[in-house]
């Protein structure tokens, strides 16, 4: 039952199962996000409109909805639910372009530079605000728990990237636990908060949390691998972006631990912000293209990705588990 | 009983009382915030402790815990989410103060410039996240509707304040809409969710809501008016700052509606950022005393001040009651 996870990756992976798996649901969830970003302030619904209608997978509602047709719900709470899960992922998206000063995101102009941090701010405030009246509608303080503590977390991981930026010495494990607090805690709750409106036990609810954030970790992995993969021609966030700003991913840890002290003394210039050009850029990607970091920041994914596929390998075979272990499989896969 | 009403402003009002009514229970809530800012990640409590410890007349918890004093509560709900209260008021100053660029806060700097606007940004997110767990515990969906709708109105009310900056044609009307939401739907929450953990009737919950809103707009309003007051030395935050950021205050409306074309266009060029020196600002002061524009903002506090004190005069007299009368009249009255 679990054979696939040892042909992993499947370069042949695509998303296309999970999104017709959820492609009628999504359409209840788009049209509450459109419903609820609205505001008598115009500039609210201007600002998350440039970003929501802005494309994005909108992989963690999908999630959501892909997690209760695992466990055939019938009921529609989890479309509002899911919109939730976007919001509150929206918000930390403006928050951290702001953090970052990031010029794009998606492809375009991030909204922090079409309408200015301020505004970026506190329209996310705004979607954060709205997503826990969405929560309260809902009326489960279960999933206000879960909700409220993920986003709680997601916080403290991005304060901890920040902290851990330009620092050299951080090590894989903290890495790690950054990647899992700021990304996969929110893949970990969308899945988790399934299992709760479809009533389900605890031991369910755990299943589906642990596929979440295996999955949430292994696409932050593959997202930090592209950043430097000398093969990828380009992705939605700059290429470099992660270099200019001195984040300590896997792929500069790893071809730090390993180089020389002629290299060690580049990434240490690199990272303190002082070699940011294009040929500086050119490289790092060269010194981990030398070391293998992309590569093996790749296979640590995958690893991350069998335990996400493990984890819902004991719920019976159905379309919706199908669509889920493909979804990693394309997780780990994708080169963009 | 209202008698009191007609003899605003009291220059001799205080806080004395409601601080003396309070202060067993402000014990129990400040034991709250400081053991729920702590976080494994340093930088956190180190920043929401600069602005939390660091003064702050705690206003809106001690509104909720007068609020239940008023109405008898015997429990010990309140004290968290008096906390609560806080939590959602630290991060709103917390992203204001970097929205706003500002140096000072409570008389030291400001978070975003001893920590940077990033640290800031995100401790902010981390300490309205935590507010939400903190709701969640306590349990009660009607509580969380309140805060959670109270939130969403506050970030409009900030993205409206920004809107509106540096418009010369804003009305009062506006003017009183963004106080409405920015600083009164907090105090009106906070007051209004003791009647709910009282488990008093909606005609209860209405009142208290009525007081702390008008309390809200009547301190924001004399919040304002001292910013421009040629009798007052200093405040919390830099004196001048709101002319600085060409924010369209009352001062400034009512001076700019009653000014001569040649004070109009002064008005036009220091609001659109182009006059910003102490001498702009002296000038600045001294038309808006020509045209008694800080003693009218004070007159329009005064009437807000006035509904507060109606809202709760068919409240048994106690001694919260009149606690929260003066301080209602140290609100209006207060010169700093």
């Amino acid at each position: 039952m679990t054979a696939t996870v040892h042909t992993l990756p499947r370069s042949d992976a695509s998303l296309a199962p999970i999104l017709a798996l959820t492609a009628d649901g999504m359409n209840h969830v788009n049209a509450i996000i459109l419903d609820r970003m609205q505001s008598k302030i115009p500039l609210i619904p201007a600002l998350a409109g440039h970003l929501i209608a802005g494309g994005g997978k909108r992989m963690r509602p999908m999630l959501t909805l892909a997690s209760a047709a695992l466990l055939e719900y019938e009921g529609a709470r989890h479309y509002k639910l899911a919109a939730v899960v976007e919001f509150i992922h929206t918000a930390t998206l403006l928050h951290d372009d702001v953090v970052d000063g990031s010029d794009m995101r998606r492809g375009k102009q991030a909204a922090n530079v079409v309408f200015g941090n301020p505004a970026a701010v506190l329209v996310g405030d705004f979607l954060f605000s709205r997503s826990f009246e969405l929560m309260t509608e809902d009326g489960s303080l279960r999933v206000l728990k879960i909700l409220s503590g993920a986003s709680a977390i997601i916080a403290e991981g991005e304060v901890d990237q920040l902290t851990a930026q330009r620092q050299l010495e951080t090590s894989e494990e903290r890495y790690l636990q950054i990647v899992g607090a700021k990304t996969a805690a929110l893949f970990a709750a969308a899945c988790r908060i399934a299992a709760v409106v479809a009533e389900r036990d605890a031991k369910i609810e755990q299943a589906l949390d642990d596929y979440g954030r295996n999955l949430g970790i292994a696409f932050q992995l593959v997202d930090d691998a592209i950043d430097y993969d000398s093969e990828v021609a380009e992705s939605g966030k700059d290429k470099g972006d992660d270099f200019r700003d001195g984040k300590m991913t896997l792929p500069v840890i790893l071809a730090y631990a390993r180089g020389s002290e002629d290299e060690r003394a580049f990434w240490r210039e690199a990272m303190s912000g002082k070699r940011t050009s294009d040929e500086d850029l050119a490289h790092a990607i060269s010194l981990i293209a030398r070391h293998d970091a992309v590569n093996d920041t790749r296979e640590r994914a995958k690893h991350f990705a069998n335990r996400a596929i493990d984890a819902i390998s004991g719920f019976p075979a159905n379309p919706a588990r199908a669509a889920m272990i493909e979804a990693v499989q394309f997780a780990v896969a994708r080169r963009f």
